[in-house]
């Protein structure tokens, strides 16, 4: 990264931002992309270029962009979400279908907002890492087109789809009108995030972009890291998906722990507690050196990093083992 | 109406207006009241007091200001919805209370946008005008007040609920900072509606009328009818209901039709066709000189004005077995 | 307007509406018009329609879209107003072409916003009811024109460049895409204001009006007062602005004030205070019983309605005249 | 930068982003600093936290934070601007007051948006790098307080004010609710911005960060490289004003080319071409190797970065005086 070429990116002649734009747009099949500081940035710019205010979104009611965005789609584009009942993220064309029951007849379009924008999110984040199969993510994005909507694809964990199951980027990437995708997080890079499209969707998110304050300069130093990432780490997810089920393994064959290891399709390992509380849990692993997350009182949400070697993956299943022992020696608090 | 005494509600000097709105706090046990052009705009400013962009507010899924308001929550607030199972549109203190699950050590707030609202709708619109008991509405509202939510009623049909039960409307009001009530629709006044809540919050939400365009001039001439709706026309809707009950009654007996006679209470009828589509059915009965809305494709709702007469209801009935009569005997389109 | 025909303008249906309506339209040269509430919401639909947020509009830097509209423009449009120094609110052409001085080589676009509105105001209020000359007015909308701009006429008091010039209302909303007219007012009818524009341009609009809350429903009973004044009351407002003559020459003739006669083009006559302060003068004669709004620390504005009689104008004389006596005998406070 | 400690900034946990922080708010004077990805995004998060929608601001007409940040603070905080006639960015108390001339008893507040933030910019980039008095601005400062007005000091060039007066930053920014600065720029570091203020202030800006789009993960190693120019490269910006001197002294001296000394106070050199267009002498003097910005028809713009040395300034002067003669020698296209 100290070697990178930088220019300013607010004028569009940062040389290594415009290397990691042209690879990121080739590898998804698109026209053009841009790059931003983060992947809220990228997901919100997506919504900004195909809606106005007062239009609707179809979200799955668990969507990253609807639960965990600080609310941007609402504050900042004005944009009522209409949720579908989605299983771990994945939902059919019948509920893209659902949403489009009234009658216009009986109630004035002007009354009813008008949808304009189906989402998908790929791999789902808060279903646990799951893949859409791509015959499913084609038929719902076909229901959404069919309907006249724009289609946003949140590929921010679109690396682990295509590793999981050998389908291209691209092939995921085709239905969608725009799609974002994430360097940092398992990829492995500091900072950054982009968003690919056609040529007149990405020249209109360059606008939002610096709108929303994600004009930043010598970008190149951040985005010589993220292009390393995308060339040199991509393939190196497959690390992390063993350690991953590794892990599943382990404790699904604890007791006090229930796990289906259907469920472990990436870098992302869910389980329930059946004895202790989930806080409790996470608390005393942490205290021991293994970084969980709680997830409503009694599941827990492991994520794997590249940086993650299988021995640790032994030690934390050593740990997860001496902090259920040690939870079940200790009352729980106020007992 | 024609001889209302008028000046420029701009200035807020309509004495006609000011009459209205002492007379609607007063009823509704407030410090003041300001009247709009309707009841979309009593509502949203109402949200527009309590929040700001970027702030979540709790309504039941089929809540009047999320379904039916053009999406100006989002539009014009910015604020993001957390939708409540409620099952016609009544639902728990357990459903407000589970949207805090999130442990904010976990979730950043950041991220995570902070709720800060909790709407009712009382009587409930899309729940088939449905009345929420007193006591599980005040503990609803005392979930909310303990999450430190502020507290809006949209009591555009509230007159049917103490009409239907005797409860005073100050009584289902007294939980609330703000609540809306109409006076066109079933009280039969010809326009407006009034936001009710503390001076501080109605001196804020008259600042909001002016900048979404609802500063009238001389509205004195519409107040005066909303006025005597307001003291003449509330105990009247009684009839409503009995003509609705009537209504449901017939109906009930008649082949080819489900209806509930328990979901009837207030001045909506709602019923299942068990052998013909609603959209069909609507339309021929509409040509018979009836109008009712179709909802879902079975789904039809009946709603009853001052204006209906009990010989009308009969005459409404026998319309409703000749439209089933004809449509038994005429095969479906596409058939 | 007891006897109006009224129906619910929610669903399009109330037929004394679509009357006043089709009369607004036919009589500004356009397609299509859409009853609403007040003028602020004209307008600031109208610049809903035309915009989104992060555009930038331009004002007359004393228009009423911008600085007595609550602040909707940006509020809800989330547009950037661009300021033009205008003199009693008419500006050249050459005032739209310096909002455009900057070369996008060296400023991107993303940086400054994109000008997508020019808004222009005929007769002018806050330039005293000043009147667009026709060339003008043309060749300033052309210039925006030129520039791809939108073009929107804030036409609350268009009525009055009308009476005052003899040129038509649709010769000077030719030029625009939408156009707004006030019904109260001047022109005397208790509420409510036209949107007119193209069929598409319209329909929009209302969908828009729906979600500001300006759907009310029984509209026509005040529809039909607007639709009255619409064809009685426009040909009658030459009275007004020969009163508003006839008080101008009174005061110019009157020690201590200062006045321009030119200036006096509609039912808006302003004038300067040489030797008392406007705000001591105002509520003075507002105690002898003639209104006036003061304006800046020496300035003093005095509006005509219908009701006003010849004799009510020698009357205001007489207390302008003991007004000024009076205070010029009473010290100012504080000395 | 390569040995910065990381962690994620989304949780608050980075501890290089965190002792950024830290050494902001201290040199600034205040309680706690916010790192951000660019300066239009701390300048944006800073009046968002200050207003809501709807409210008015007081910018200078030239003001960074109205003219390029691409409509943000209408578009995603809607407010409205009022702009002050500051000459070089420098306004007045009188200014100041002057915004609030209107009447409320003849205006209601509901119609005019009330003002509720006053931002400076210092020193002032569309101003030619102005420096703000000291007295001056607290005298401003003062004058915005008294009519309870939140401060905002646009700080981006904070650091020359400080090199070229001596004044502390913090001096300059004890009036400030709030204070933005930039790492990038003059100062060298290739990404970031801090928003500083008090603990309440900044945790609320934190969270509106985040839903812009600013929560970058592994912040800390571009944070590395602001925290170094923070400590190191301050106190060498006085070369960069030595050499802008240089070079203006040189220019001053050149037939065709006018420039006031007195106005080159920092970084910044703007000259006025009397001879020759200012986008043809910029497009010259580029493929001669020297790159400054036109500013109008006749106006150049030349800013001095940490890595130009005093015989780049001696260079350019040779560049500029050929690129004089060249263009004195071709005739200008067209004639």
């Amino acid at each position: 990264m100290a070697e990178a070429e930088v220019g300013d990116d607010v004028y569009g002649d940062d040389p290594t931002v415009k290397a990691l734009e042209a690879a990121t747009a080739e590898l998804l099949g698109k026209d053009d992309a841009v790059y931003m500081p983060s992947g809220t940035m990228t997901n919100q710019v997506g919504i900004r270029t195909h809606t106005q205010p007062g239009d609707a979104a179809l979200y799955d009611h668990q969507a990253h962009v609807y639960q965990l965005e600080g609310g941007a789609s609402a504050a900042i584009s004005g944009v009522l979400p209409r949720l579908l009942p989605g299983v771990r993220g994945i939902f059919s064309p019948a509920d893209v279908e659902s949403a489009f029951g009234r009658d216009h007849r009986f109630v004035p379009s002007a009354v009813a907002p008008p949808v304009r924008l189906l989402c998908l999110e790929n791999t789902h984040n808060a279903g646990g890492g799951s893949v859409w199969p791509l015959d499913t993510l084609t038929a719902v994005a076909g229901a959404g087109r069919a309907r006249g909507l724009a289609l946003h694809l949140d590929g921010a964990r679109l690396w682990h789809a295509t590793v999981a199951t050998g389908v291209a980027e691209a092939a995921y990437a085709a239905p969608f009108d725009s799609v974002s995708v994430c360097f940092s997080k398992a990829l492995g890079a500091p900072v950054g995030s982009c968003l690919a499209g056609s040529h007149a969707l990405v020249a209109r998110a360059r606008r939002f972009k610096q709108q929303f304050g994600g004009g930043f300069r010598q970008a190149g130093i951040i985005a010589a890291g993220a292009l390393h990432a995308l060339r040199h780490h991509r393939e190196r997810l497959h690390e992390t998906h063993a350690n991953a089920r590794r892990f599943a393994e382990g404790l699904a064959a604890m007791p006090g722990i229930a796990l289906d290891l259907a469920t472990v399709e990436t870098n992302i390992v869910r389980f329930q507690l059946t004895h202790v509380a989930a806080s409790a849990f996470v608390d005393e692993a942490h205290r021991r050196g293994v970084h969980m997350l709680p997830s409503g009182s009694d599941g827990v949400r492991a994520v794997f990093y590249l940086d993650i070697a299988p021995q640790d993956v032994d030690d934390a299943l050593t740990v997860v083992d001496r902090t259920l022992a040690a939870l079940a020696r200790s009352p729980p608090e106020g007992a």
